[in-house]
């Protein structure tokens, strides 16, 4: 049992905060042809250049003693094998086991956690049934033609993650099928969606883990409704994928139910029936399967305790490196591929969700920084946008690129002898450099400060096994960050009293539309809906 | 003609500092109704409530006092009346007027840069005739048939500002029109929107002001050369949006050519051409005169010298008070409506890329923090996702909030006796009580530490007024913290270097192309292409 402590109780951490004060600095010709090769690891299909990152050997060698001090190897095996993880010592909480590893802990006879393991891969084998069902046309609609379209409703983690990976894999689409989203509470989204989409041939995939989800059982009702309207008979379209004995576990209703788990945290399970069974019907099941291989190997590397050969706990200790030790209080995502245009996204809540936390695993309030915030867009788009601020402002921002060697459609172009392929590349090389060594210049408006840190993820091609690479990848790095600050990444008590308050300006609504509600008992929402003109009350 | 001073010159400076050590309190009954009805005004058809900002009275008085001193209305309409504000004193620098107000200073009989105004006036009679021509069917393909479909090419304040608008007011589109996106030099970005389209009933849009930026000129190439092989003459259906003068500047090669003036610099272009043809054909010409009117309703708004009555005048300090003395390092844009999803994407750029800055406008370096990072997604679906950190995070996240009190579709549903849009609201005025008062609580994890600033914009409805109005409250905000800052907020001399070293990366690869690339003259960029696998290199 690995014992939790404090990032700042480790010894390392002083070695740490030494080093700190007089960072590497990776200008004037001191990043080397050398140094580029020699700060360079591979795990599962990536490659991670790290030398444009203020690191030197002894710093390295520094971060792998606060990686052995906290046990972060250790509490990530433990993680894989089931340990209840979840949860704040001497507290109520959720008191689960963290098992998205499991999901993808297929390949093997011998899986670390066995039961998740047999769970997801009965869940699997339906969705091959159901996938083989549509594929050979035993499962029709009520005019004997084929679905082409899905919709998926859920919100938050039934969303993110799902919707980054079809974006980021939609050029290997199975032809004639399209997936569309629908997440927010706003009507309007739906709306959006329910324009011209023929829901005859549609499937719509509801999604939440508890059955109970406020925005998510608002959609369904809407589009169940656009389907009675339409003279169809929601439940030969709809299909489940919630918790075994949720308010949705309810086979007249659906046409299909698949399971999910509760040791699987929303934001952690795009591998499970979560994005599974959307990902099977528009790429079909051997993509989804390789997406899991590529997720699973991913993981199997994440085991190794040589930060030197481990990229997700290199990356994870490069970020505390830069959040806790250099104060840099943002990491941007960067990925040169259009097609990861939402995996920023996606992080955005695994990160800031799992992360974004004060007390530590026994209560106590932490006397450092926690997760960073996560933002980025795809580049060369963000060239022409932010990048502005980050080689000339005066907040450092930390870089992660993303990088693809060839393009997925392969549709290309020469223009005065490169490809766009090539240019993309030549922009993302470009941009490291540019960030990691500035320029001076006697023009006080064309210097470039450098000492930028950034490091760079690269593969062959974005494909389902990349992808699940990718994903599992970001998982990991984010599950140790959490090892290392000691928090619990796994739950999120922080969305509840938004919640709790949302459902009281309901309540007020409610009331008001049965002519009851006077303004009293709640004197500030009271004068929240009149200052902002949403109600007005007669007092 | 205003004096250009340093923030921290100003009298007002220094009582702001001092008021920091203690900000305002929020917990705890001290944001009150009245307080709630007090701190709240209006512009151009929206609210601003700022209740939930840690201010008091006298933090805005010193505030004020910070406006007067550093002269921002003075500057604002200097800017508007056409002074060359873009430039460094005593260096090199683009010495160029900014007036992307006169695009939409139209309404009234004199103009305050009445050259320009005349400009854009000549600009939209064009766009006017252009529109006309394809609505009464004299402007057909080869085969008679109307346009349907447009294609927008363009990149950086050609693609983020106008797809933003696009996005925000596509529910008001004109039938059988639809509008497409290229911007990524990734050949995926073209290859996914070019996948079926029917090029014989599409135009293309290209955007570019010098008529030279890579990207766009290599995703045009891309696209005339899919028109070629679909046996289509891009002449007859290419449209240029550029500089007089320019490259593209070339009536042979485009259906249509319609100009974009140096005094627009490309962030603040979207109520010009750049935006306008496009949202023309999208939602017709009244609809993109209705934008302007907001934009230019919202600029003389933005006049008002009493920082109480002026939104955007007001925003700009708040975000100062928040960053520069309360020390937060980024802004989270959070809009509840699902239309505005691209909006905080094209806030990034025009913020960041604006006042991403380390130096004044003499050229000394800056002793105090310029741009934030600025960052944000739709709620509800933030909720789900990164709101946790916002609420229980270690950093402190000051969040502006966006909002409707109806939707744009009107196809809403009721449950529980409230509609989606009562959801949608309920949960946008709950987030912004929660962060501001937070919660005490037995369980450490169940505790909000509250204080977490925000405010909240709100309007009727998400129309093209509105659009335009919200629209040019954020240019104006902008510009202003750039007065505040005495930065030159209208150059981006910060995305040079990385030009620079892209083409060199690209000299490289076209020589190997040619067989006579030895890696020679430039280690470092050989080392990284060989570092990265993109190209193998035998020495």
């Amino acid at each position: 049992m690995p014992t939790y402590t404090d990032l700042t109780a480790h010894p390392a951490h002083q070695q740490l905060t030494k080093s700190a004060l007089y960072p590497p600095d990776l200008r004037q010709g001191r990043l080397t042809p050398h140094r580029l090769q020699q700060y360079k690891t591979h795990t599962a299909g990536f490659d991670l250049l790290y030398a444009t990152q203020r690191l030197d050997d002894n710093i390295l060698v520094n971060l792998q003693q606060l990686a052995d001090e906290a046990g972060i190897i250790d509490q990530f095996l433990a993680m894989k094998q089931g340990q209840v993880m979840n949860r704040i010592n001497g507290y109520e909480s959720e008191n689960r086991q963290v098992l998205h590893t499991a999901c993808r802990d297929i390949f093997s006879a011998s899986p670390l956690a066995a039961e998740a393991s047999a769970q997801a891969k009965n869940e699997l084998r339906k969705l091959q049934n159901f996938l083989a069902e549509l594929a050979d046309g035993s499962l029709r609609n009520h005019k004997g033609e084929t679905f082409t379209t899905m919709i998926q409703v859920g919100i938050g983690g039934s969303d993110l993650g799902p919707r980054a990976l079809y974006h980021a894999l939609a050029a290997y689409s199975l032809p004639d099928r399209k997936v569309h989203f629908i997440a927010n509470v706003d009507p309007d989204d739906a709306a959006a969606v329910l324009q011209g989409i023929d829901l005859s041939r549609t499937l719509v995939n509801v999604v939440s883990k508890s059955g109970s989800t406020l925005e998510t059982l608002t959609n369904e009702e809407l589009v169940k409704t656009a389907f009675r309207q339409a003279g169809l008979e929601p439940a030969h379209h709809f299909i489940a994928v919630t918790g075994q004995g949720s308010p949705m576990d309810n086979p007249t209703a659906y046409l299909r139910s698949f399971y999910m788990y509760d040791y699987i945290g929303g934001r952690y399970s795009s591998t499970s029936m979560v994005g599974g069974v959307m990902l099977g019907f528009a790429l079909g099941y051997d993509a989804f399967v390789d997406i899991l291989r590529g997720a699973a190997d991913m993981d199997t590397g994440a085991e190794q305790r040589d930060i030197r050969k481990n990229i997700p706990l290199l990356l994870a200790l490069i970020g505390s490196w830069n959040h806790n030790y250099l104060n840099h209080e943002t990491v941007a995502i960067l990925p040169y591929s259009q097609g990861l245009i939402r995996f920023a996204a996606h992080l955005q809540q695994c990160d800031m969700e799992s992360n974004g936390k004060e007390i530590n695993r026994d209560g106590t309030a932490l006397d450092y920084q926690s997760g960073p915030v996560i933002w980025g867009e795809p580049g060369t788009n963000g060239q022409h946008a932010f990048y502005q601020l980050i080689h000339q402002g005066t907040s450092t921002v930390p870089v992660e690129f993303i990088g693809f060697r060839s393009s997925q459609y392969g549709q290309d172009i020469t223009i005065q002898e490169t490809s766009s392929q090539d240019k993309l590349l030549a922009n993302l090389l470009a941009q490291s450099l540019a960030l990691a060594t500035g320029q001076d210049n006697d023009n006080p408006n064309k210097r470039f400060p450098g000492n930028r840190p950034n490091s760079l993820l690269i593969a062959n091609r974005l494909t389902p096994y990349t992808m699940g690479s990718l994903l599992a990848l970001y998982e990991a790095k984010i599950v140790m960050q959490g090892f290392l600050w000691n928090i619990n990444s796994f739950d999120q008590e922080g969305v509840q009293l938004g919640k709790k308050l949302a459902t009281q300006f309901l309540d007020h609504m409610a009331a008001m539309a049965e002519g009851d509600y006077d303004g009293n008992g709640d004197e500030l929402g009271w004068a929240m809906l009149q200052a902002t003109g949403i109600r007005e009350i007669e007092k």
